[in-house]
């Protein structure tokens, strides 16, 4: 029985991730036309008030079981994983 | 032109955050029915030949733009973030 339930629960996760991934992928996609916007416009791309404000926003809407400050180092790791990638795309530019 | 594009990419963002903290919730609350289960086995609850799996299947559907290596780092700050959360349950447990 518990071994059945683990087995749906795992399947349940599977379909997590691959729901995390997409989103996470679009929210990269995302990132960069804002930062390509920003390249032509000559500002600097990374915005460390912006970045304040939408951990605030997410906080805000933490309902757990996740604690506000797990909240905000996770989505640390996804806006410093966003920026990573500008800094490959530089490179790549710089490279050609 | 490109103002008012920011500000509605910036929106999209703000709304794929709030998705992504809804799942990642919703992700924690599973591990957490599955931790429970396993302590009722008394099975070990870190299992790194499933961490591997799930990690393996995100890189297979990874369509970019992170390059898989990333995508690899993110997930385990997310497992990570899931383990930690039932290490503060047996703490809580062992103070009550």
């Amino acid at each position: 029985m518990s071994d059945a339930n683990v087995k749906q629960l795992r399947e349940e996760l599977d379909s997590i991730n691959l729901e995390l991934l997409s989103l996470l992928s679009k929210r990269a996609s995302i990132v960069q036309e804002i930062a390509d916007i920003k390249t032509k416009q000559g500002v600097t791309k990374f915005d460390p008030e912006r970045e304040k404000e939408m951990l605030d926003r997410l906080v805000e809407h933490n309902e757990g079981p996740f604690e506000n400050d797990a909240v905000r180092h996770l989505f640390k790791q996804i806006f410093k994983a966003s920026l990573q990638l500008q800094k490959d795309d530089s490179k790549k530019h710089l490279l050609v």
